[in-house]
């Protein structure tokens, strides 16, 4: 892609610098989500097994939520005067991770994959919001709302993993 | 109720101990807000007097937003790994008041009473929010939205109770 | 609380007493479906295991539903003049049986669990129809109604608990 | 208006005699609630003071289910071969009382007066319902609902009326 | 009734005597109005033989826009400081006509005899519009357009009696 | 259909065998409604002639509720622990009755053979009322409520087949 | 403001000076109804006492209502080709009164003062109504309309001040 | 087409000849917007350019409009006693202009001369509200209410092509 | 109108000269079924005798649907590169057939007419599916959809002049 | 059922031979379909153990989807000229296979049998749209559209029976 | 007008001068949006040229937004004590800035300019941002979510002014 | 990804040999269009200048549909027995072609680089559409349903391109 400069301005009352700097920390962000609505289409069609309607069904809602929150954050990053880069061969050269390893595989399967994808998203959301926080406020309280909801979806898939004693099965 | 141990796990990015402190910190609130709740209902059907059906109405939506924020807090505490308790021996075992002592009454009866009720439910709401925000930024925003609409909502009830000079009859 | 006297009135083409007879038998009702609703939330967040969503999920309508018997009966029970009492520290206190004693299950156990609490509700639902249907066809037909619904959701629970023969695993 | 005979039917399994001795009871239902409807459109209307947005309101809803009432009745009667007479002249021909005597009026006075009115509406309501209870459980059933609908709105009237000792004021 | 006098004010811009002239009149189409609506409803069950369905169905969002110009005009009296009388036996005592006069009859009966109802009411409609539209447009404004609907659905039930020459049969 | 025996259980509050006794009186509402609603679709398809869009219209909501009382005939003999068969060769097995004889055919010739259907239908209805009347009200609650539907098109169907003196044409 | 001179068309059929006097006197009724919105809101938040919930809530649709006004007519302006102006600052500047002058106050206090507040406002509709019913019959039915809609607002709030007799309090 | 006469009645309270003549005037209106309908739609699916997607979908609202407005005159005529025409032939046949004349076109080539176009429709839609008017404030108040929507949607269409001095570009 | 060419380009995967091939079809497509829309209106205004309401009725949603298969038409020519002509003169001076030669008429004699008009329009239709199915699937499958809308709507107006026998009257 | 013969019309552009032949070949299709209607409630209702819920709810909006499968092949029929036979007895002569032979069982259970079911519905449904295919394209396309949603739904409960190696338990 | 005292009360947890000190903050945000709503309004009606309807479209959804934010900033003051101003003398007698200065203005013209008043709006919100963030911190989540969707909206306005290069035409 | 076998299986009627190669073929179509609505999106953000809003908001509903082709395409591969791959890694591994090369740009720099995407997807499409045409009539149809609406929106963007004369500008 021809390289894309920073917009000469930002929000008002942050320094340039400043703004750029929280926009750079979220492009990271948008990678990471825009992988996880991909990841999770993925799981909806490659599931199989008793629970398989169950497990089909509970992934739509949460893909439309994730898609919503890049659009969110692409958007943020406009705004505060970063270009958003969202193609996917930006995505693959850029992120630390492979493709999700599973393809026709048993909801518990499936869930347990996905419970270790979340772990790696919502750390490194916390950590972007550590760093943003210091800068503004109003990244901060966007990205805090996508976590509390990312957390509670992955509590829906551990339920399923749980047993008795609150152990997670694997 | 037999005994129910903590999760083995917590959201990612909270040690263990942290996330169940915040768990358990919720617990409190879980039967607050569940006495809320059947309490305003209770308000609901025992009021009586000339301004019978606007309180009447008027305290409904309050009782399903209450409800909802029962449920958030319930599930903050599953996904932090702590299991909600949401029984009402349990609720009547721990609490520190006694049952709401109004039954039929006046709306303006009815008022002043839960007035003083929310008293109580916002300054324990707001000392929590000081205890997690520590913590876990997730759970203190969600304590603040809620504490909010309360406060609201207090205000609908003091401006039935309140004179020209800013004074709450009682 | 303080003490609530009946209403110097009843529904037109009852007697006093009949009214107010009609209207006690149903405050043991309000107690009852008040702890039900708070059972069933209560359940709806503690499940565990691989039907996680499909039991969470198949709660809530139910939830809902009970809410509104609660309050069908209470302002039934307003309407016979009778004032409702909806506070907890009175529930625990009438009530002659104990907490719900299941925590963190799985869904057969919740599932299980649910179905001997329903076993007590509509016997005595259907108990109290017949007393209330010398009296006062209009109370009767809400009872009738509302035992209806219940059985329903009881066979919806019962059906996750029966094999091809029959027979309900506990 | 010109005769008109009973049909030559009536629905299954009843004899003729008996459906249209069940439609003729009703006939008397239709003028009566018809009545009802318009009234409450007068005290709609008439209704000053303090409270009058709150009483014009409350009024609105129970007038649309009062005419559905007596739609269903109406329909009921031609179902059992009676043809229904919705006609003014003929009510104020047939019914044993004057027209509503409130013209404008302050909410109690007016709440005060429906009340009576609903007195009588409901005495007679289950009076009818005794007389077709022997003979027609489908039209028994009708009217037990829609007499629980009546009482629970002469319970929105008489909250605005009673005190804290549960004594309606006049 | 008891005696209602008019209100000591009337709209803004128009003298109290003008306010209240205009109010009277609509006093007449109130009652007008109000007797078709309930004979629109007596024929809504009252109507036989091939075409019934249609008939049945094509009066009921009649009756709803009549009744809806009911409230109309008795609001605008209210608000023009004359209260409204919208009682039967008032209806029947000040009225110039008869009871509708089919009971159970044809559908082809049913629209004719309507017919002659509409040309009734739409004939004094326009009399009361030549009325007001000296004194106070917005009367006339609300008056022309209960009109149009009016002839709108007489057309209609004139279309059923109408031959390829546009001569109605009767 | 290979065996199916009844569950080892009933619903709360009834004996075992009676519970199975009304389940087993429903099956054959189920069979005779079921029937019931192919009949009324094929009608729907065959109906001819100048008032076709009407009739052809009109069957499709009863239709649709002929079909939600087969839905909670057989939900409620599920819930009283005996097993519905909602199969078509068992329908035509058991039943006393041939497949309604008209094709193509005429709006009156369809009605007029409609007409006779629901004699039977609702002679039927109203005899298992009598028969579960005395064991269980839900169930007698839900079935006087699927008559008083079935009564009110039966109805509709007579009106179009209705002369002005009551008399139906045939 | 930079100045803003009137276009060079106005609609089809009139001639430019008479679209632009129509478009002149709105300019007027755009700064009045400007006005009313806003104090209408300020009155919504600062109304206190018993009548609370109600008198809050009553005002909300009548704002949204007027807010509309306002459009309709800037609309009607710039479609005459005259420039519409609805900043504060001209309000103020060009207005001939001051701020509505209650601060909290109770509900009878602010209905009372919004009363008089409707007296000028729509007596000066009513003015500019004749003086555009000469030149342009499309603007004199708008505001016709808009009439008609304060009228009845008015009455609402007069129907809380006014007693037995027709008499306004004050 | 075969020759039609007009029927042998017209509206309530007007002459056969006065009624028959307002039928008459609203032919033309009728073919006028019929044509008005055919082009917009054509210009919607013939403009290019860099602001096509905007005037592509801003016509189409319009268009609904005016079929609307088709639909009212046609009914109204019919309404009058006069059969309405709405068929290609008859309207090009008496029409007094030509076919739009431009194609494929940029958006402001077909704003402008849709422009012309409304100068045309909306000259002689206020000529036949002038005629009209003498005879029937029904049909007046129709045309004025249209007249209004095509004016505003005028002012979009000339916003396009205006400049800051008010001066329309073509 | 000014000559217009057909654009540079078509859809991909198409010759420039089958692809304006297929949008020079589809011109007559669209003034067939331009004509149809007019038509069919112009019917629903002028139907009458005992069946008005529901032939009335009927027409409508079919009206809709077929200004929707004109929209896609044109749009499809667009999309072609093929500039659509939606004009009343050039329909005129293209088609083939005249006027539609119903005025004021009967039902029967209606909907024959229509039968009659919807042969023409369903042969061609077939005819040019049979052209554009050689060239473009996509224009074909559109066209095939649009045919059985029609033949299922012609079906409906068929059923009302077919005998027992399956003879259509006419 | 007396018998009727096709009709002496099919569509235009068909021979009378064609349609019929297309028509005759349909009413198998909707004995299938009737059929799988049928029998999928039947599931639905006698479907226990851990998934219940999940698959009682799966299978209903295939029903409604099968429902009006059947519904539009009927029509289709007709259209044709072929009158369509829903009737159970017809059903059961025609059809070459027995009832399902499963009552109480499984959820694996019954997806096993219901997949068997599908095997043979999507292969007869191929076969049909091999012979249609030749004669009637408009046919055709509506029977690959019903086939898409079979396939997806058979998707849908092999899904439940298949491992990760893609082989179906049975 | 006349002086309005703070109430004697604030929210629960927070010192009566702290409460007071956040409402008194929350009366400049009040006046600054009103003003801000007002402003878009008036360029909403203002914008000619090419890009008028998108532009004109653009602004509503954010005027919406922005009254909501009004109302939400007047009753936190409210609920903290002090009673919210909103009317316009107030607001131009205690604003710093003159009323916006562009009329009749292109939409480029409107957008920069409205883009500078941005710049105000949310730099002041960001500073009363960290004012209230020590003491409240309920009113600073409101206050940072208002600023999140001004941004959001400023970017769209800069997007339009927007170069290439990243740089602001002007 | 581990490897992925296709399953035992594939729809009724087709060779397992057929259906797969019909599976693998939609492989390519899926990475295809799930670039196409990355792609889209990137657009959507980076977009700038004079039609920012209306290219901005054109583009979100033709992602929600390019989504649900994925999803569609994705099904219809499980559905034959063949796993879908949606994952990042796979589609830039496999695709011939780079990310989209546009950042930060004009509204037409933008539509002329989405407009050559779509030739290549548009064409591919049609490609494919041949290959499966063969073999399985139902995922032709899908695709041919896709592609209509693929061009649709490709000629939305190229009238954004086009000139007077038909010539696209690039």
């Amino acid at each position: 892609m021809a390289e894309t400069n920073d917009s000469r301005f930002t929000v008002p009352g942050l320094s340039l610098e400043d703004g750029h700097r929280v926009g750079a920390a979220l492009q990271e962000r948008l990678h990471t989500l825009n992988d996880l609505q991909l990841t999770l289409k993925h799981a909806h069609w490659n599931v199989v097994g008793r629970g398989f309607i169950s497990v089909h069904e509970m992934l739509d809602p949460q893909i439309e939520l994730v898609r919503g929150f890049v659009d969110e954050i692409a958007e943020r990053m406009a705004t505060l005067g970063v270009p958003p880069n969202g193609l996917p061969g930006a995505l693959v050269a850029t992120r630390e991770w492979d493709d999700y390893d599973v393809g026709r595989g048993s909801t518990q399967e499936h869930l347990a994959a996905l419970d270790h994808v979340y772990n790696g998203v919502i750390s490194s959301q916390r950590d972007v919001i550590g760093v943003v926080a210091e800068i503004d406020p109003i990244t901060e309280d966007m990205l805090i709302a996508q976590t509390g909801k990312l957390e509670l979806f992955q509590w829906f898939m551990r339920s399923h993993l749980e047993n008795d004693a609150g152990e997670l099965s694997d």
